[in-house]
Order: C-alpha cells, then structure tokens, then sequence
C-alpha cells in the first residue's frame, strides 16, 4: 500500500498578522494532486490540523472542504490524528460519520488502542497527549494507583502506550505508528526543533527513537522541518509551509511530503517537494545596500515576503524616514522588521529576540535570565511547564 | 410519515452559573425513547442546538453523543438547522459525512433550497439567517443591485426566500418549513417571546404568520415556550428544559416535543410531556413565611432548584444574618436571589431587572431610559439592532 505523509497544516495560522491561508490552500492543491497522480491508498496527517484550539470560522470552512475534497470527491480514505495545536474534544466532533467513508481521525488517547487494518499494514493513530492524559488513561484500565502515579513524564507515557499496541500486533503484517512529538536520535540529544511551541531543546516533552523500535515504521507530525527527522524509519514530513523566518532561514527548507510504499519487500519513501506561492525572503544588510536598486532589483521584489533585519543601524542619521515606507516601496509585503544596532550589546533595549517564534517557556526563561543574569533550574523550568501544560488544558 | 418536533437545546447553557447539562441529557433521553416508542421517520431540531457560538468542549462531546445515538446507533434521520446561538460555519463542520447516514444539517442560507425529498414530503431547512446574508445570496444569485438593496428587514427576505420555495414544490406531496425565527399570530401583535435574546415585541425582527401560508406546516425554533406557537400549523415546540426564571413563572409551562403525523389524509400533531429531573421553583414570600418550617417543608427542598425573591424586606433588620445561607439551609439550591424592597419606588437600586433575562438591545433601552426618562426612538432602536447584530457576526 501506499501512503502520502503530511502533518501540522495549522490552518488558521497567521505571520506577524498576514493570513497564511491562500499559501496554505496552494500548499494543499499541491498535496491533492501528488495523493491522486501516485493513486495512494490514504493521506496521513499527523496532527496540529489547525493551528488553535479554538479555529476561526474560516480555518474551519477552509480545512472542512480540504477534506471533503480529498475523502468524499476522491474517495481516498484519510489516517490523520490531533496535535497539541487541536482541541481534542473539538476536533473529535461528527468522527463517527466520518469512518463511514474511511476517514480516520484519532483524537484520544483511548482511540489509539484500535488500530486500521489493510492487508499489509497495521496502522496506530496514536494522537498527541500529555502524561495527565495517560493518567486518567490507565486509572481507567485498572492499573494500580501506584503505577499509575509513576507516569510522570511523556516518556514514562510512551513506554506504556508502545507495549500495549505491540501486544495487538499481527506477525502477517507491517506496523505503522502515526503521531505527533519531538522525537530525538538519542538520549539528550540537542536537535533545533522549529516548533514554535516546543523550541525547548531535549526536556520532560521529548521522546527517543529507541523506544519505537517496535514499529516498522512512524510517521511523526510536531516538528515543522523534515531534516529533524530521528531516524531513516522514524520520519517528520515537516509542515508543507514555512511558518516562520527562523525556519525560512535554515539552508535546507524545502518543503514537501513523502510517499511511503508498504509491501512485502519492505517499506520505501519517496519526497515530493511543495513550491511555495508567496516565499518568505530573509535578508540582512545595511541601509545602503537594502536601497540600492543593484541590489534590491535582484530580489523577487512585489511577489514573495520579505523579512528584513537592517544591520549597523543608526536610527538618529534617519530620523526624518519612515523606514518601513521605504522598504516597502522597494521589496513589497514586509513580514517582519528587525534592526540591528551596533552599541552596547547589554542594552536591553537591542535584545532581538521575537516571542511569536519562541515557546512560552522560553519567554520566561530568557526574562529571567534577562532580570536574574541565571538560567532557571530544571526544577523550576518543570514548574513553568507544568504550569504552561495546564494552562493550555484549560483553554481547550 | 411521523416526525418527532424539537428545538432549542442550547447545550452548554448555564443558569447563573449552574450548568443545565445533566437537566439536557435527562431530557435527552426522554426524546430518544419517545422518538423509538413512536417509530418516528426523523427528529427535526429547528436551532440553537448549542448556547454559544464558540461552546465549550464538554458541550461539544455532549451533542455529539446525543446526535449519534439518535442517527447511528437507532438509524433515526436528523433534520436539523442552525439557530441564532449557533455559528453556522462551525456547526458546518462535516456536514457533508452526515448526509451519508441521514442526518441533514443545514447552516446556511444557500442550503435551504434543496428540499430533503420523502415519499410524503418536501422538508425546507431553512437556518437562521440575517438580512445581510440574504443580501449576500441574493447577489450571488444575480439579483439586480436595486432588488438587493431593498432588502432591509428579515420580513423583506423571507418573503423572497419562500417565493423561491414555492417555485420547488411537488405537487404531488405536502411541504413543510423547518426554521427559526420569531413569528407572531398577526402584524404588529405583541407577543411574550420568552426567548432571552428576543423578548424584543414585535420590530425588526419578527414575521408574522401570513407569510409561512404557503407551507402546510411549519416547525420552529428560537421561542422557548410552545404556548407562543401562532397558529395551529405553525408551531413551537418549545425548549426540553426551563432556561430562566421568567420562563418558570409562566402558568402553561409544560416542556415537551410534538409528533407531527404526515399522511395524504393531512397533517396530525401529538403533545408529548417531558419531566424535568430538577424542577425550577419560584418563590415570592416575606422572609417570615419563607423562614416558616410549615412552608419550606410542603416545597420539593434539597430536590428542586429555587428562584426566591424575598417581599417587603427589610436589610436593616437582618444586618448580621448571611440571608443565602440561611436559605440554603433550608432549602437547597438556590439559583436565584431577589429582594423586593418597600422604598422609595423610583430609587435607582431598586430596579429589579435581571440582565441574564433581557436582550441586549432591551438593556441599551433601559438604560438609555433610566437615565433620560425617555425611551428610544424606533430610529435609535433600528441603530442599537444594527449594532449588535454587527458584534454578534463578528463573533462567530
């Protein structure tokens, strides 16, 4: 059989305030043409669907009739679970008429424990969940309490989940896992995760390919760049578009899906690459060379975006101009405007860090380092995750 | 054929702060078992099946449970519009996979002009809609700009829309409209609504019964009370459960759904009861009587729930006794607190208006009252709609 691999759409999704949905609807016409030119036998999306646990009325219409188009006008079943982006109890709404038509859509951890059958493969839609999920998950099978307070960490969580569905495992066939966290290579491993929400390296969310070895192979949504991936079987698609500059500014960003082939000989993957209708430009020079037409006439100016960071600024010599006028002038939309001031480099007024692309925890972390001049403790970062996980839980 | 009659469910709804949910499922399962003893061909649910726009999660999972039992696990078919409460693009979501099994839910305007064809009849499940999406339509629809700006009231684009039905009609078979307006017996008759976001009499907002001759039946929604139903083949069920306490005080209140009997001899309908698994008791007494043990002991207390207003009281007698303890001692639940205060009538804090009951537009109307001793112009009034009409569809 043969499955398309694509995960964390995040419909709805904005950058510094422009809708991404039009290069999100262009992404997925792409997508629905590879499904069908490689007559694939399902689309696996795993997970961060939407982009919030409460979608705007248009992310809802615009993802209800990007399903409808690939599951009821071409009839090609759908294996797709929620990510920590989606409300669980949301997204689980009307599921049941969906599995009419073969659209599979795992929200609950409780779900996970029913695998798809085909002929080859096993199929575990596993969605995302956190270690309080899993809690209340296995109080409920009966395990003793004590055990069941021993789930602390995701990991912990993991181990549990993985024997349970290898006991449901048929010799006869290949074992597809489908979920969504940051998984590593090995043990503290430190990899740039490009998930806004979990840039935090290693940590209490982070899983380890080892503890998959089960599964012949995983598809992983959460991590937004392919070149993540863990391992040559445990694989990221990736987003199928860029989402941020510090992604736009890695050197491999090719954005796509993969096309994985089960049979009896083995599983195969293939990428297929997405071009984007609107790129995201970055670009980093001084003043001069930003308004010098040589330059900027090189560029695809009045058709991509542009992330500008102006270098050795010096605000007083251009008191009189409207930076972003100007630039806009030359280069079109400007997603984002950063400079970068050569003074003291202590000022805290210079410290260029953008919270729209780091995580919640590391806003505290770096404004406590900002105030404190220390990093916070692992017993303190736990406390501000904890608190950030429930936070989050109450808001969905 | 035989069609069980309900709306108005506003699952997730909250009577000053106490959730209704377990009164909603209690009533739930009275419909489901009357809908099986009755072999009923489809349950129709003419609007605001949720409270809110954005309901929360736990509202979510609750109506897809009750919408599952009655469509896929009793193969019952759904006839089901989109009220006011409602956001018609959320609770557009999947649709398309519930047409699969019978379960028709239509949200938008543009829905409403496919008729669901029975053997018997054409069913019109027409959601409710405001004169800007009629606009809208009817531009899509290639209606000259002039046509389109003349509709200004709903009464205006109703009258279009059932023109445009009627051009659908079989002959051959009776036509019944499933909607969710307010409609009153005659043109400018006063009606007690008791629907708390119209107990608006009259304006804008209402139709009267003239324009629905066409249909050999109507099933509303959007009046909690059926006693406002304002003819015999124009009819509100009524809400399952009592959502505030004016709707308590009403004499007629028994809650309820109809059998609506549908066969070439004509059309028969069928009051079936529900019994309330809490019931909401109004008490008007002095604090002597409501204090009395002789009294309290003949109210259903520590069962029901209270709404107690206190007559001809006096704080400063009572200074050190905490009143809704004292109460709740005796009674139990206490959803509501009122004291009547035999002063100066004209004293601004003695206004008793709860506005958990009124409209917005009725509390900018008192308000604006209270303060000028005037009431609103119609032109204010029409102003004051507008607005709100304006920040509703923004919200949703």
């Amino acid at each position: 059989m043969k499955l398309l691999h694509t995960a964390d759409w995040h419909i709805g999704r904005t950058l510094n305030a422009l809708s991404l949905l039009d290069e999100q609807k262009h992404a997925f016409e792409q997508i629905l043409q590879i499904a069908k030119d490689e007559h694939v036998d399902g689309v696996v999306i795993a997970g961060d669907i939407y982009d919030r646990a409460i979608p705007n009325p248009e992310a809802v219409t615009a993802l209800d009739k990007m399903l409808r188009e690939i599951n009821l006008e071409n009839n090609i079943p759908i294996y797709a679970i929620s990510g920590n982006h989606d409300s669980a109890k949301r997204l689980n709404y009307g599921r049941e008429w969906m599995e009419h038509t073969n659209f599979h859509l795992n929200t609950l951890l409780k779900e996970a424990f029913t695998p798809v059958e085909t002929d080859e493969a096993q199929l575990f839609l596993l969605p995302f969940f956190d270690p309080i999920d899993a809690r209340v998950y296995y109080k409920e099978q009966g395990l003793p309490d004590e055990e069941v307070k021993s789930i602390t960490t995701i990991s912990d969580a993991m181990n549990l989940v993985v024997s349970d569905m290898v006991k449901l495992f048929d010799k006869n066939k290949k074992h597809i896992l489908i979920t969504h966290f940051a998984v590593t290579p090995h043990k503290d491993e430190e990899i740039d995760l490009t998930s806004e929400t979990t840039s935090k390296v290693g940590g209490l969310a982070t899983l380890t390919a080892d503890q998959f070895q089960a599964f012949d192979y995983v598809m992983l949504g959460h991590i937004h760049t392919r070149f993540a991936s863990p391992s040559e079987t445990i694989r990221y698609s990736g987003s199928p578009v860029k989402f941020n500059i510090k992604e736009a500014r890695l050197k491999n960003k090719a954005k796509g899906v993969d096309i994985v082939t089960i049979d009896d000989s083995g599983i195969t993957r293939e990428f297929k690459p997405l071009t984007p209708k609107t790129d995201l430009i970055v670009l980093e020079e001084n003043w001069q060379t930003l308004c010098d037409a040589d330059f900027y006439k090189q560029q695809p100016v009045n058709k991509d975006w542009f992330a500008i960071t102006i270098k050795d600024f010096d605000r007083s010599e251009h008191i009189q101009t409207n930076i972003r006028a100007e630039l806009q002038k030359r280069y079109g939309t400007i997603v984002e405007l950063d400079y970068q001031v050569n003074q003291d480099k202590n000022d805290l007024q210079h410290v260029a860090v953008n919270i729209n692309e780091i995580s919640p925890e590391e806003t505290v972390d770096k404004f406590f380092q900002t105030i404190t001049g220390k990093d916070l403790s692992t017993k303190q970062k736990n406390i501000v995750e904890t608190i950030f996980n429930e936070v989050e839980r109450e808001h969905k």
